[in-house]
């Protein structure tokens, strides 16, 4: 029986513990899509307690507690830090097998050498203890990235950002790469109008022209790209249920705006012709530009209005839709192929009965000499856990090719989850492992390792050209 | 190797084996949802062979039967008892790797103590010797839920029913609770206009006041739903392929049932806005009486017109769908969410690809202090069995709280089901000993053996009030 | 540790073994559904080098080339033979964990007995040893039939083939049967108005009636049908990526026939108007000749515009569609069942998420005395893997009757596909094996083996009447 939560933890052979302890454990961390704050990067920020690292934007926790019978007070309410910590630790022990059980015991482990289990008993120790360790200086936000090895953070940055934390990361120095990441959803939000004017109005002075017109919206698109690029930018991202592209049309894009503008609403049909749209002609912009765009497919949020009115938008209540997402997205890479205006593309998908579809689809549109061009996501969200790993990983294995993939990052709004790679390269080691084992691969270890450095970390770094 | 369906059958690690053992096994037995017939249970129904218990009312035998090339006068039609199980006996070993293959000698062992493999030769000797033993008072249908240990029965019954047996089991004292499921269809199947208008014209005298429009029919549903509550009913039932809950309006549905009472039929678009509104008055009502409401979502039944002609509905002619589902479900569950009326809620689900979405989008209707509030439901029919289950267990766990889950249910027409929930609970316990021995969870016997007893018996016990 | 791709290959268990080695590997091979050449076999084509036998028509191999960023030149280009060798070896150490790396180190074994992986280093050696062995009589087209024991080859035909290959080989009394397989794509392919126009003509010469209606057109299927069955064909076969059936219109179909011959074009509703009624009324033919009925669901293809005007259709550019299947197949087999005019059905599936569903499904049309009538069709082009022939393993398993599963085809346009069979067989008595380790399955090493007899040749043989 192996112990749990031990140095071999997720790895069943000794292939696996080979090459997760002599090739990937000692990689350097490319995180190139989180959502991590650039400001507290930038101001050295220091957590006062656990709870304020752990709980205050983790919906994941925040479900689980749901869940589990804890009233909303200690969740997303107003009760101490303490208390919400104590309901947390209390419901810890009810998500055996869920992957919060393993982050959470990863996270303590990693970060502070806690190995106790948390559980209600516990819980005041392991407040204290982190909490005390985290509000010094050696848990300061840059020194977590340097303590974790990260080599690059890909932020994710609304395209009216000033990047000023950016810049002045850049300025210090820092050692780890902190990079924007161009994410353009309000651009296109013509759904809710008067956000939509409102943004637009402040993006117009922030480019210092009008904009009334689709083409004077892109040229500001245009101009924001440009301004990422010379702040270090090289990757879009974009969070979408489904993709529309037959829908594309200039004309219409131009009259919806206008119509918005002036006042009026935007159908259903006009919100996703205006999406497309911008989408189609951002795309263009990238691919122009020599980026990597990301889309991120599949998520339904904010499914329950009662807790949205109580508690805000992304709190824990979003789900994995069943939409039909193949033809949509076929259509939407050839258009842009078509033109030869297809950037590298990175498409993640939230439903995992859609695994071996994407993989496919992506597929389709790779050449042009670039290795792995097209790549089919790492297990994103819901599936950012054992099983759908091992998913993602088969159906890209079985569909497409593993060895060019740019593997992990965290998505995450939590300095705690570097420990995530962690899991990810142990995952990936542990199914290569028993691949030979099991006699399905060679036992030639230097190629295998070598296979194992790329996708955690030379791939990502030679595709996002860093 | 391990032998065939031994003590350990399903178990492959020492803490499986422990946790089953000492945990698992001894459980009595919560079947909140079958098709047992309440008035078997009442007369005390014996059984004069094995082909009655076995094989009248079973359609994935009669379905196995066909695949193997049986004439259907063997299945359904007229062949003596004996001959039709002969039938059964010769497709038994056809049925490797099929849960029937298991199902059919975990249930000889279990309840007649046979070890013998059912097959051709051993037909014969296995009818006498199983029907000798079922037509005794030893093996009434009162007899075996007793020696089973089953604690609670809930039947499937339609508003109209008096409920007499259930009434009689009840002053009898019997010591297994055998409590009524509201299960609705008949009140909103307006696809059948003649049918339908019969079944009002009966429920209206019963009721004893007219039903004309639809707020009467609603009067007339909370009157029975009244009446249930009083007999013990604490639960609703409802089979549907998927959810269309934007159709809902009071006005149209009360334009429909008018309609309909005039001789006129309602379009598709109709009856689903017909059933729609009734599902979501039904659950208000539900809600208010602190009940639990089921919705089983996905099969689509009697798809062979000229077998349905010839041996009648529900008679293993039925799919699974690919219905697009979440979106439904996220609408329907939101707008009784929105006025603070959804009600403790499970839903299965019937097709494997949608348990992550089905599983997360329960998810966000959790909360109000209630654990486990939202189920997901046991894996399902085609899903009730091995590979469905592991799948519904780790969705669930991966996805949700599976510490919460209130577990196992027969959904069967046959006393001879109930070594189901042992099936079960053997793999429950199996994949939680496969994480304690690859070091995913911790060693913690008594931990992991009180969530087991918890999703065996104690979540569903606490969950259903009884 | 096993060694990689020895001869217990893919078997984990010593049952596994024994099956594999005492009931399988023997087995002769029924090829039912592949895309050979008829004419290379009429004409005991022998190869001038291993690119030409490999390479040539191999668009899994294209799509992996592409993907790792080779040069599209070197891949359909004009490059020459050597060159595309040495590229696509220096890609197979990138194909890990893909099954082109199994296929691959499968085919140089079995074919010519190189143990040598394939990679930049050895590509030279390996393209000389094994063009140097192909270039001979022992491996013409005809001698690898005999060598790889196959007893049957069904090739994919039009309509109007003459057959002349099929008609030669049987005259020559070759030991392989080599039947045709009416494939009748261009029937009702009215979406390209000038090729059908074009087709059609030809058709009607070919037939010697004039075909001006949809009668006439099922006059000459109906004659080409006979055509073919006096050739020994028993097989149709139907790539579509749903099924409409509700569309079925012979009044519509006439008018649509009509207008495409004076000029008109189709609309998407019209396309699909005609392909389904042509579909139903072939239906119908077969199953009033006896023949075998496929059908090939999901594949959206060609995908990528832009390369497919470089490099033409079919070329490695073919995806896993997620469209809905479900509800359109019950409509058709159920017209057909209406009438009694079910044929014996084969459907194969592309998306691995619809596996349960199709295989319930097509269950619900069993009968008439015939086992295995209704076929979930092996695990079809991408699924052509161990975990797609796993999943479809286990989902027909599960869902229906493994034991009478007509098994393995190898789909393939080349000579060096046999191996898949033995590929697919190892995958099939893996999964027995480990069911008898684990206690799932009794230890009948003789029953189980006539179950892998059959799966792996008998039924085959005996479903085709061959």
């Amino acid at each position: 029986m192996k112990k749990f939560l031990d140095q071999d933890f997720l790895l069943q052979t000794d292939t696996a513990k080979k090459l997760y302890h002599e090739y990937a454990s000692d990689q350097q961390i490319i995180d190139y899509h989180c959502h991590l704050s650039p400001a507290d990067i930038a101001e050295d920020r220091i957590f006062n307690n656990i709870s304020e690292a752990w709980l205050e934007g983790d919906h994941y926790k925040w479900r689980a507690m749901r869940a589990n019978g804890v009233d909303e007070d200690f969740i997303t309410g107003g009760q101490p830090a303490r208390e919400k910590f104590r309901k947390w630790a209390e419901t810890v022990p009810d998500t055996f097998r869920n992957p919060l059980f393993h982050w959470t015991h990863l996270e303590l482990q990693r970060y502070f050498g806690i190995t106790d289990l948390l559980n209600a008993e516990s819980a005041d120790r392991i407040y204290d203890q982190a909490s005390e360790m985290l509000n010094t200086r050696e848990f300061s936000c840059r020194s977590i990235l340097q303590k974790m090895k990260v080599r690059m953070v890909g932020t994710t940055d609304d395209p009216s950002d000033n990047l000023e934390s950016h810049l002045r990361l850049k300025e210090d120095n820092f050692s780890v790469k902190v990079l924007p990441t161009f994410r353009p959803d309000n651009l296109y939000a013509v759904d809710k109008p008067a956000d939509f004017n409102a943004y637009i109005n402040d993006l117009s002075q922030l480019v210092g022209h009008p904009i009334g017109t689709f083409k004077e919206l892109m040229k500001a698109a245009s101009e924001r790209i440009e301004f990422f690029h010379k702040a270090g930018g090289r990757i879009s991202d974009h969070g979408l249920e489904q993709l529309h592209p037959d829908l594309y049309s200039l004309e219409k894009a131009d009259e919806i705006i206008k119509r918005v503008q002036n006042g009026g609403t935007a159908s259903k049909e006009q919100v996703n012709i205006f999406k497309m749209t911008t989408l189609v002609e951002l795309s263009k912009m990238y691919a122009q530009k020599g980026w990597t765009q990301q889309f991120h497919l599949g998520a339904i949020r904010n499914n329950n209005d009662r807790m949205m009115r109580k508690i805000g938008a992304d709190a824990g209540l979003d789900s994995i839709g069943d939409f039909s997402q193949i033809t949509g997205l076929a259509q939407f890479l050839n258009q842009l192929e078509n033109t030869d205006q297809l950037a590298q593309t990175i498409v993640y998908n939230l439903n995992p009965s859609d695994n071996e579809a994407m993989a496919t689809m992506v597929g389709n549109f790779n050449g042009g000499g670039v290795p792995g061009k097209m790549q089919f996501g790492s297990g994103w969200w819901y599936l950012d856990q054992k099983d759908g790993m091992e998913k993602q990983l088969n159906a890209l294995s079985n569909m497409g090719l593993l060895s060019r993939f740019i593997g992990m990052l965290t998505d995450s709004r939590s300095f705690l989850s570097f420990p995530r790679h962690e899991y990810f390269r142990r995952v990936l080691c542990n199914l290569i492992g028993n691949d030979v084992e099991n006699g399905e691969l060679p036992n030639d270890i230097n190629w295998l390792g070598q296979h194992v450095e790329n996708i955690c970390f030379n791939n990502a770094h030679s595709y996002l050209k860093l």
